[in-house]
């Protein structure tokens, strides 16, 4: 029941809005804070990776801090794919823009896993943080394969 | 290629499994993560400033909203000044490995301003925001003075 209090507290702060392309003051701002979020993600995402495929020891606090930071992370890049950023040094693939309501609901739906598996991750039980590893893994690959180019 | 693949996950799984600024695959990894954390921070530290000095109208929740993801990223660069990540695309001043002392100083005491910031932002009153934020910028200018190549 406290795991079940716990994921719907997390998928309600995955609500977090912070809108408006507008925040950037060019396009090139947008396409790097989008890049340079992602990056910093990733760094702590295959952190957290490396111990839910055993190939590092595992290790609940770095797991639970490492998941911290990437559940702030996840909120942050989507609000920089607004109109004007799909020229560039970018990778984003046009059905971005013109899937714009599938491309939403890919981001919403990795930010709800995310949060499941910082929720896993509080927990301090590695099967938890292996089931929802694999499950949000998923996501992630799903959406570079639809909307990045490789 | 597998077997490449598989030695290269081997050898960066030993890295992770290293503490503090061993965690990068590459002294190119940790630069770019140090680049990226600073510039997303910079982002929604930027907001906040706007609202600070007046050029925007004070929002209390959106305040709110940039000083948590500036405290995240507050924590993160630091990790990320190990030994041999003084060369390259960089503009890390010799300093930072010769007076490592004062620089984690600098950065100890950047996280604290932040930590006054984002309490002062919590109160919801626009004066303490102001006041909050000037004593951290002074932060940020010496720290850029004294570490950062122009």
């Amino acid at each position: 029941m406290k795991m079940i209090l716990s994921l719907l507290s997390a998928a309600m702060a995955v609500t977090l809005a912070l809108p408006a392309q507008a925040q950037f003051a060019k396009p090139e701002d947008a396409i790097k804070y989008r890049k340079n979020s992602l990056f910093v993600m990733q760094q702590h995402w295959a952190r957290v990776g490396a111990m839910a495929t055993g190939k590092i020891p595992f290790d609940a606090k770095q797991a639970q801090d490492n998941m911290e930071v990437v559940s702030t992370l996840a909120k942050l890049p989507w609000a920089a794919f607004g109109e004007g950023t799909d020229k560039g040094d970018t990778r984003a693939k046009p059905e971005i823009w013109k899937e714009s309501v599938k491309f939403k609901e890919a981001a919403d739906k990795f930010q709800i896993e995310v949060a499941k598996v910082n929720a896993a991750a509080k927990t301090g039980n590695l099967d938890n943080l292996k089931t929802a590893f694999g499950s949000a893994g998923s996501s992630c690959k799903a959406c570079h394969d639809s909307f990045r180019k490789d």
